[in-house]
C-alpha cells in the first residue's frame, strides 16, 4: 500500500553530477544494489547522520572523511541489500575497503569518498561484491541518470521518490534535484532513509551545512511512522557551483527563494517517505498550533503521531476523538488545560474547549477520515507555537510486513 | 489471544469487605456492569490515579473524595460500559449524581464514596440507570463475591484476573487479595486498567498510601502495551483492620512480609494484564541490567519494550536482534558505548560487545522465540542499576481490534 501518486514529476540532471546504478549482487542477482555518484571538482558536500548509537560503519566512516575532507567529497558509493550495521571492526575493514578501492580507481585520496549502506543489518558486507563491481560503475556515469539511480537505492520501497526545483536568477537559473528511499522510518532491519541532494548552485561550506541542517530539521526530523530511529540514515547536500550562481547571504532575495525552495523540496522527499510507509492508507498532517514553544508542539504531536490506537483508528477510517484526547493528555505538557483545547479534522471542529462541539456530528468526522490524506490540528491555546509533523496509519499489512520479513 | 494460564486461583475473602456485582444496563443489557465494594468502618484506603491531563469525571471525583474524606472510604461505585470521560461539567455531574444515590441510601456522606468507570470515551454517562440500580447493589452485597467482582470489572478482558495473598504472623494471618481489569494500557477508548485492593491488615493513612505508591511504581507504572495510558486509570489499597493485626514500620520483619506480599501481588496482576493484551502471543520481560540509574534503564527497558519493530519481530518468533540493538542506539543514553553492550534472549548470548556473538547460532536464539513466555535482556556495562518492564508482542490482530472496535 501507499497514498498519493504513483508517478514521479521529471528529475532534471544537475550540471557536475554524473552517477549510475548497476548490479553488484551484493543479496540478490540482477537487481540495481550499487549507486555511484561522481561530484566534479570543487563540489561542496554536507551531511546530516543517524543520531542512533549503534550507527552503522558506512555512517561512522562517512562523517570521518566529510570531516576530513572538508567536505570536499569527490564520490558517494551507496550499496542496498546489506546495511553493514551491527558488524563491529570488521563492518569498518569492509566499509573502507570499498572506498579504498573506488579513490584508487578514481584516483582520489579516500577521503574523498563518502559510504552509504542500507539492508539488513548484522550480517557481514560482501565487500569483494562492490570491491570488483567498481569499475564497471564508474565506467558507467553518465549526467541524466537519476531515476536510475532512484530506483537504484530502493530496497522494499514500492516505488522511486525524487523531486526537482527550479530557482530562476537575472535569467539564470539553479537546479536542485533530490533522491530518497526509505518506506518509512519504520525498518532498522532495512536499514532506512537515505536522501541524496544536489545543486549546480555554489554554495560554501558552512552556509551548505547550516542549510542542510534547517531543512532536514522541518522535515526529516519531522516525519515519523513508529519512532524507530534507522542506523543508517543520511542525507547529503552537494552543491557543484556550475551554474555559475552564487548562494550566499549578501543577496537576501536570492538566499531567501533558494533556501525556500531547498526546504520545500527537502519536505517534499520526506513526504514521500510517508506516502510510501509500509501498509499506508492515509497520508496524515499532525498540525499542532498554539503551543508555548517548539518543544511543547513536537511532544502533543509526537505523541498523537505514535499513538498505535490513533493510527489503528486512522486505518480503519474512524474518527475516534477520545483517542487523540487522550493522546494529547498523556504528552506531558505541565499545567495543561484541558477545558481550552480545540481538535480539527480537517476544518469540521471536532473538540471544542475540551469536550465534543456541540455542532459536531459523527458524519462530518467520518466523511474526513474517509479521505486518504487527512490532517489532525490540535489548538493548544497557550502561546504563538506552532508546528506540524506527519505520520501514516498502522494497518494489518503493516504488521504483516515487519513481522515476516526474516522469515 | 491471551498468554499464560487461563486459571485463577482461589480469591481469598477479606474481612470487612463486602461487594456485589449486577446488571444496571449501563451499555449493554444482561451483563454484569455495577459492581459495588462495601468497606467497614475504620478502613483506610489509599489511592493512585491516571497522570493523563484528561481524566475522566470518575477520577477527578475519586481523587477529591478521597482527599475529602482523609482515606476514610465506605464505599467504590464501579461501573463498565462507559467511561465518562471527554463528557465535561455534565460528566462531573453525573459521577456526583451517582455518588450522591449511593450515599443517600446507605446513610453517609457523598465524600466516603470513590467512583471508577471505564468503558468508551465521550458518552454521556446514564447516571439514571447507575441510580436505578444502587438499591439492588447494596442488597447484593456478600463477603465471598471477589470472583464475581471480577468479572463484574471486565471490559474486553478476555479472562478475569485476581490474586490473593495469605501472610503468616505469629499463627495469625493477614490475607491481601486483588483483582484487576485491563487487555493492555492500550484502549484510552476503553479506558483501560482499573485494580482494587483490600487487606485485612490495620495500616495508618500515610504508611498505607507510601505501601500502594511503591506496589504500583514497581508493577503498574512498569508494564506497557503500547505508552498509551488511558484516561481512568485507577487503583485503590483498602486495609480494614478486622485482622487485628497492625503493620507499621516499628515491627521490621512483619512490615517487610507484609510490603514484600503486597508488591508481589500488585506486580502479579500487572502481568495478569500484559497476559490478557490484546492479541497477545508472547509475555516479554524487558530486563535492563548494569546502567548508571534507574532512569537510563527505564529508557532503554521502554525503546525496546514499545518498539513496533521489536514487538512485530516477537509476534513472529523472529531472533531479530538488530531491532533491539536498534532501539537500544536510539533511547538516547548520554555516551553510550556500543561495544560494552551485551543482549540475551533468556541465557542465550546474541550480542557481545556490541557484535554478533561469537558462539551464536540462529536456531539458539529461535528456540528462545518460539517460546510463549521470553525474556530480553540487555546488559549495559554503566553501572549498577537495574530495572524490568513487561510488555506483549504486536500482532495483525491487535490492529484489527483496535481497527474495528467502534466500526
Amino acid at each position: 500500500m501507499a497514498t498519493g501518486k504513483k508517478e514521479m514529476g521529471t528529475l532534471v540532471p544537475v550540471f557536475g553530477i554524473r552517477m549510475s546504478a548497476i548490479s553488484a549482487g551484493v543479496r540478490y542477482q540482477n537487481r540495481l544494489d550499487l549507486v555511484l555518484f561522481e561530484l566534479s571538482e570543487k563540489t561542496r558536500t554536507a551531511g546530516v547522520f543517524t543520531r542512533n548509537a549503534f550507527c552503522a560503519a558506512p555512517v561512522v566512516l562517512a562523517r570521518k572523511n566529510l570531516t576530513a575532507s572538508g567536505g570536499d567529497v569527490r564520490y558517494l558509493l551507496v550499496n542496498t541489500g546489506n546495511a553493514n550495521a551491527g558488524t563491529g571492526e570488521q563492518g569498518m575493514t569492509d566499509a573502507v575497503r570499498c572506498c579504498q578501492a573506488l579513490a584508487d580507481a578514481a584516483g582520489v585520496d579516500m577521503t574523498h569518498v563518502l559510504p552509504f549502506s542500507t539492508g539488513v543489518i548484522g550480517e557481514r558486507l560482501p565487500a569483494e561484491k562492490i570491491v570488483a563491481a567498481v569499475p564497471a560503475a564508474l565506467q558507467a556515469l553518465q549526467d541524466d541518470q537519476w531515476l536510475l539511480a532512484a530506483n537504484g537505492i530502493m530496497t522494499t520501497d514500492t516505488r522511486p521518490k525524487g523531486v526537482s526545483a527550479i530557482v530562476t536568477h537575472n535569467g539564470q537559473y539553479i537546479t536542485i534535484t533530490g533522491i530518497t528511499k526509505g518506506a518509512g522510518m519504520i525498518k532498522p532491519n532495512m536499514a532506512t532513509m537515505l536522501a541524496f541532494v544536489s545543486t549546480d548552485a555554489e554554495i560554501e561550506q558552512d552556509l551548505l551545512q547550516d542549510l542542510l541542517m534547517s531543512s532536514v530539521e522541518q522535515s526529516f526530523n519531522r516525519i515519523t511512522v513508529d519512532g524507530d530511529t534507522s542506523t543508517n540514515d543520511c542525507c547529503v547536500l552537494s552543491a557543484t557551483g556550475k551554474s555559475g550562481i552564487k548562494i550566499d547571504k549578501a543577496d537576501d532575495g536570492l538566499f531567501d527563494a533558494f533556501s525556500r525552495a531547498l526546504h520545500e523540496l527537502v519536505l517534499d522527499l520526506a513526504k514521500l517517505i510517508i506516502r510510501d510507509a509500509e501498509g499506508a492508507k492515509k497520508f496524515v498532517t499532525v498540525d499542532v498550533r498554539g503551543g508555548a514553544n517548539t518543544g511543547e508542539c513536537l511532544l502533543v504531536a509526537y505523541a498523537i503521531a505514535e499513538s498505535p490506537l490513533v493510527k489503528t483508528a486512522l486505518s480503519a477510517s474512524d474518527p475516534n476523538w477520545g483517542r487523540i484526547l487522550a493522546a494529547v493528555g498523556r504528552a506531558g505538557l505541565p499545567e495543561l488545560e484541558v477545558s481550552r483545547i480545540d481538535l480539527y479534522l480537517d476544518d469540521v471542529c471536532i473538540v471544542k474547549q475540551g469536550g465534543l462541539a456541540p455542532d459536531y456530528r459523527e458524519a462530518m468526522g467520518q466523511a474526513v477520515m474517509d479521505q486518504e490524506d487527512i490532517c489532525l490540528r490540535v489548538e493548544l491555546a497557550r502561546g504563538d507555537a506552532n508546528e506540524q509533523v506527519w505520520t501514516a496509519d498502522l494497518s494489518e499489512e503493516y504488521v504483516r510486513i515487519n513481522a515476516s520479513y526474516r522469515s
